[in-house]
């Protein structure tokens, strides 16, 4: 590995980041572990890596507390038949996602971080986004702004109405070839600066990150409401969607 | 009125703008008119602001085909006892938000914009802009980003991560003094230069616009899975939210 250079034989590793307390949420239940259509949240978002052919491993990080019960029980049936682990995440998503990293057998070339919490990603999603990134070396997912943005000052004041048209939100799959992101993170830790995504990071060392189209839906499970408006799109995906 | 000056005795007008034909949405139903929670959305957005004590007048603006029989039938109990008028919209928004400043009567001192596509507005977002709008001449809500943005070039490659701290999505109600508004969209008009919401009008004659509060539910009804989402938001405020 780390050799710069990618090859057909470099297989692919999802690290699904889920070591969140979920302390935004109320309840006890973490948000990764709350039901979403009659499965937890999680489990969802594993189920389409697991069916995605451009992912070779997959890597869960969780918290400690979780770990050796991940699958058990009534969980068993979600535990992917593609080779992997499921490693303790830290007590912040760098920390969880660094802790994925080490988990990487030597046959992974490329890696692709997801947020646990984003179960509506879809397969070509995550596909086009590995497609990418095996072209370029870094690639993520997001969708074009849509709202008006404005800037404001201390004050509250509008400063400026921001140029939608070259904004976009940015969402998860990342996907980097590995060498830039392992370095990606040793810079980050060498110089304590971390950023909101990866991406930010791998932007940092100077390496271009390219924007894949991702979907509107590929929402991250964050606030309580956020459980709903998932069940609704998910109805809306399955079809069931009722005209008014 | 257009002193430049406001006193307690000015009137305020709210101006719900429900002219569009909703294309982005399937279904031949504009979007103003689909059913949320049993009601019209643009009936729940008027109901809104026949309960603010901040709104003295209701201006509501749809299109020519829609006006004459906008509270006819079932739809009656839905007129607001509000004085004020129907419009008809022209073919884009600015079109509807003109015909609705030439609908305001003498006594209006102050006029709210506000989306009929943006039902889950409340009385307390609506009062606070209003309130600061009689303060200070321009006020709209918003609310923060809290999305990782990223600024792209013509290639799709990321060339910044956003400084979200700055950075507000903003909604409606967007509330001016009279004299403001008039002159914003008389500049716009002559110059032909419009924008993707009026603050930007305002924010181009040179006056100052506040950023006030807004909530993160009060979303835009625009594409079809928006229904379902507001019915969510509609459940989660009805306190029928389940545990997990």
């Amino acid at each position: 590995m780390n050799r710069g250079v990618i090859d057909d034989e470099d297989k692919t590793a999802a690290i699904i980041v889920a070591g969140g307390a979920g302390t935004r949420m109320e309840g006890t239940t973490p948000k990764q572990f709350r039901m979403l259509g009659g499965v937890p949240v999680l489990m969802r978002t594993i189920a389409v890596f697991e069916r995605s052919l451009s992912i070779d491993n997959i890597i869960i990080v969780v918290p400690e507390a979780e770990r050796d019960g991940l699958f058990r029980g009534d969980r068993a049936r979600y535990r992917p038949a593609k080779p992997g682990d499921v490693r303790a995440g830290g007590a912040t998503r760098r920390d969880s996602v660094a802790a994925g990293l080490e988990a990487l057998d030597d046959s992974i070339g490329i890696v692709a971080v997801h947020d646990g919490a984003r179960p509506l990603v879809t397969v070509a999603v995550i596909d086009r986004c590995v497609e990418e990134a095996r072209r370029c070396g870094a690639a993520v997912v997001g969708v074009p702004v849509t709202d008006t943005l404005k800037v404001i000052d201390a004050n509250r004041n509008i400063i400026d109405t921001a140029d939608r048209e070259s904004l976009w939100h940015v969402q998860t799959p990342q996907v980097f070839r590995r060498d830039i992101i392992v370095k990606a993170y040793e810079r980050a830790l060498r110089d304590g600066r971390y950023g909101t995504d990866d991406a930010t990071l791998v932007e940092r060392i100077g390496v271009p990150v390219t924007m894949v189209d991702g979907s509107r839906d590929n929402i991250k499970i964050t606030y309580e409401e956020d459980i709903l408006i998932a069940e609704a799109l998910l109805a809306a995906r399955s079809g069931t969607v009722k005209e008014n």
